[in-house]
């Protein structure tokens, strides 16, 4: 006997919902989750945790080890649960790179990418609101705490529990962070398409979400400290526009929204962008294009390192 | 042929357990292992790893980032295995926020939540006492060392074992803390529907605890330091109840039991309560709703990520 | 088309190992693994890792947060790959106290415990023989640079090693650390037989060997710190008697082997082969006896939390 | 209706794809991925994370074990992806020692073995350079602020993030670090073939990598210090060489390349060959053989802990 779990909207909006306004609903849900785990992981280490990072005086805040492994299993966990929560609707891509980079090679529909991309922004948006409205006594504690320059009683350290910035090693430059940004989403994006392909080791028991949380912790702690490894146009952009609203100002767009490309912010959204779509064509080149040429000539395919090697597997 | 492992108990009493009381059983044992080890990780942090925490003359205990990772670990594995134990009998609520979140939504019978609810606080209780019964001497050995106020000898520091108090920079405040205890159930609740959700990607190969276990490590690290991450009424009250009969009393219940709105001790049940009743909502309103309208129209449903992307898939 | 991979031992001893001969081949080998690994990762943690531990001075040595996570984490890969190596042949009890509670209460043939146990020992002492071979050079200097009492240039921290004492709070008590390794073992093999019970939640794609390392990391997380949470008799002796074969001695029996009962040494070895026992029976006592009403009556079996929450299930 | 992916190169030159050459690409690729993901983890540690190790002055680098998990769970995190991306083409054996060993006991084609090395070790190579492009402002900005020897500016520590040397107790002795690679490198083979071997406890669901990935970690873990678990000679030679031409010269190959028996580098190429052999023989001397001998004659196959343990199972 089948039991019914009544809706909670009427019949009417019900209906709706089971097209793209439905997909966008999830995928600003999903994204929501990501942010507000992701910037909540950072909250608890830079301001929440009185025992982390390591200061010099009270001006200056470093990050060791152990407050990125705190920090880059906290984001892997935010991506898997936003992808666990919207996955069964709308793919979960959470993700602009990822829209755009299944658009040029997974055939995702064109039509879509502007409403994913859109709900993803706000979804990222509400999350840094909600980070900020759970830890708002937190970070006024440990602005209040450091000395240096602020923007509003807020410091740079406090800023980065919601968007990022290239290490002070850049002196400024512009190349260092872009690239890093675009090789950071290149393996993000290549990473997901093998996670995911079927002709190859493609992960089962609805498992891909944490091991793609999986992917966004390698990301984080083997190239993460150049530039806090946005990889993602929505996580950087949302909550950095939050900031900007709340408070941090010149902290989050320094010389103004109008001289935008002598500042930061547009390298996490255009090499994201950027690099999204070529990680999918180097796995389509190098990987790809080869399970193409054997599906075409008939040869069996190799399930990989799981390979049964005796006889015993015939 | 088939080998059978004798009962422990009477037939005639075994009997009753294939009903409620079966599942009041494990519902206990499940709790019990959850605080067992959950309360056991912070025992090990606080008191029995001398050099954990980090101290500002004996009298100032303070959490890092590493010390996090141990509490936050320990505790999703308390969850994990609490669940393991207990899940085939009763579905493994352990936490009085799920059970009424699921009777709210999910059709848990109402007639059971108060034997669920009681049986959770027990095990709660119980886990705590053999925290205490196992810990001891290494408990009343850093209270010797630490300075500062006291009730019977024992710490604020060594309460922080068993249960949970808000973080100093909210200064006293009721709303801080009871939205951080709303919306970290909220997450828990919304979390764990979805990943047990058939419509959506649901974790399989009897998985699920584990990543439920994931979730609780995710709110403990993005969520954990404001108010200590109860968002589980028994979880806070049972071993606070038992820290009370054991001597710390006040820490305990704060300004006695009877001046109770003006301490803290309500706020990790009522935050929870209503938290997790949000999360189902939530759910049911961006997820649910859409994976129904999809099953009425006949929408095919979504793998999500996993989703084949080549024509290999058909 | 089968092929064979030809076996390395000629065909008139290869016949032998079908039965208890090979099932004792993998428990040596399982345990072999699970001690190289195990004390491996400790004498990474104290001797050949120099920024680890904190020192006062050249005397004491303390372990923090960062190297218990690192320890437990060890020490869990170390359990599961003994598993993983040995599952297939033997069952991979690589613990004396698991094979007699399954002998007690899963029928596990008494006839095999005694060589069993006798394998596991082997196993044990021929891994810390391993890990003396490839560390030495790490002990020997990390011995000569600390100060302190020393027996044969050796110290009671490089013992730590290899084999167990208790915290120094407990003062020298004989029922503080029983109760713990008693505590331990309980919750290991209760938690083991959880994870393999086909009539709860039992773990999947052959995934039980991973949990189960999760179950010890648990165990060491939350009960580790007392007494170094040996909670396995061939873990503990192996290794004892190779470190007293070695050099370190009255480190290794305090008081001579004679002087027993008066020392540390029998404690992790009586402690959790009635520890093992008690977990199987409360096991069966809470969880086992529901399942077994449960099957008897014909009711349903409960998926646990994995149990689909919505119509789409039927 | 199935739907094509276009490649992205011509026919002419798919069609070569199908065989050797597209296993090639997949094992550069591999070892590409490998080599990005692990250089890049040692990069953060020591050069761009300015809270990481611990100085003693600013000519002294030390890790401690917070450091040592981000290594390892960040070399775990490489592995498992660059099996990921290759496992479905080409096995991603992606290291020369798992090649040989499997040449000598697996039947994997002798004709493959030095194109599959030589894939390798470019991929390596590459991998090391893309490490660099990355990472050089925070490298030179590292090695700016260390005192001490330098080649052409760089350091032994910023060397470390590529390559790999013994530590300082082994004295420059050979025997010591050639027996770390040759233990390292038996369990990893031994491992590896256990978990994939399907008359054991096979991983399935395609989570494979993801064990052999906690491998890696287990190795890291219990035998990293040392020497640093090369345990792969494409692992070590590829980024030597590439620091070799980028500037660190004798650091990369001290006493020239023609002195070279009396350097270190030939033993993280020789220690790993002989230490696969090793492992997949005892591997299939302990176990294999038993595996054989029951199917011979007829032995039903033990599933191991995941042995349902009651009249449930038949």
């Amino acid at each position: 006997m089948a039991v019914e779990i009544k809706p909670l909207v009427k019949p009417s909006r019900l209906r709706r919902r089971a097209g793209l306004a439905g997909e966008c609903l999830a995928e600003f849900l999903g994204t929501f989750v990501l942010i507000a785990f992701g910037c909540g992981v950072v909250a608890m280490t830079v301001a929440a945790l009185p025992g982390s990072g390591r200061t010099e005086g009270p001006t200056v805040f470093f990050l060791g080890a152990g407050d990125w492994l705190l920090i880059t299993w906290g984001w892997a966990m935010a991506v898997m649960f936003g992808i666990y929560v919207a996955g069964g609707v709308s793919g979960a891509h959470i993700n602009p790179a990822v829209t755009l980079a299944f658009a040029v090679r997974r055939r995702f529909p064109w039509a879509k990418v502007v409403p994913y991309w859109a709900s993803q922004v706000l979804g990222a948006l509400a999350g840094a609101a909600l980070v900020y409205a759970v830890y708002h006594d937190a970070i006024n504690a440990f602005d209040a705490a450091m000395e240096g320059p602020k923007t509003n009683g807020h410091t740079l350290a406090s800023f980065s529990i919601f968007a990022t910035f290239p290490a002070p090693y850049f002196n400024g430059g512009v190349w260092g962070p872009l690239v890093d940004q675009i090789v950071g989403t290149a393996f993000l994006v290549m990473l997901v398409v093998a996670i995911i392909d079927l002709r190859n080791t493609a992960v089962k028991a609805n498992l891909g979400p944490l091991v793609i949380g999986f992917v966004v912790a390698a990301i984080g702690m083997s190239f993460g400290a150049n530039a806090g490894y946005a990889i993602n146009p929505a996580r950087d952009f949302g909550p950095r526009l939050f900031t900007w609203l709340a408070g941090w100002e010149d902290l989050a767009f320094p010389g103004s929204l109008a001289g935008a490309f002598s500042a930061y912010w547009w390298i996490p959204i255009v090499g994201p962008l950027v690099g999204g779509v070529i990680g999918v064509l180097v796995y389509d080149l190098f990987i790809g294009d080869v399970l193409h040429a054997r599906a075409q000539q008939g040869v069996p395919p190799e399930p990989g390192r799981t390979r049964p090697t005796t006889s015993d597997e015939d």
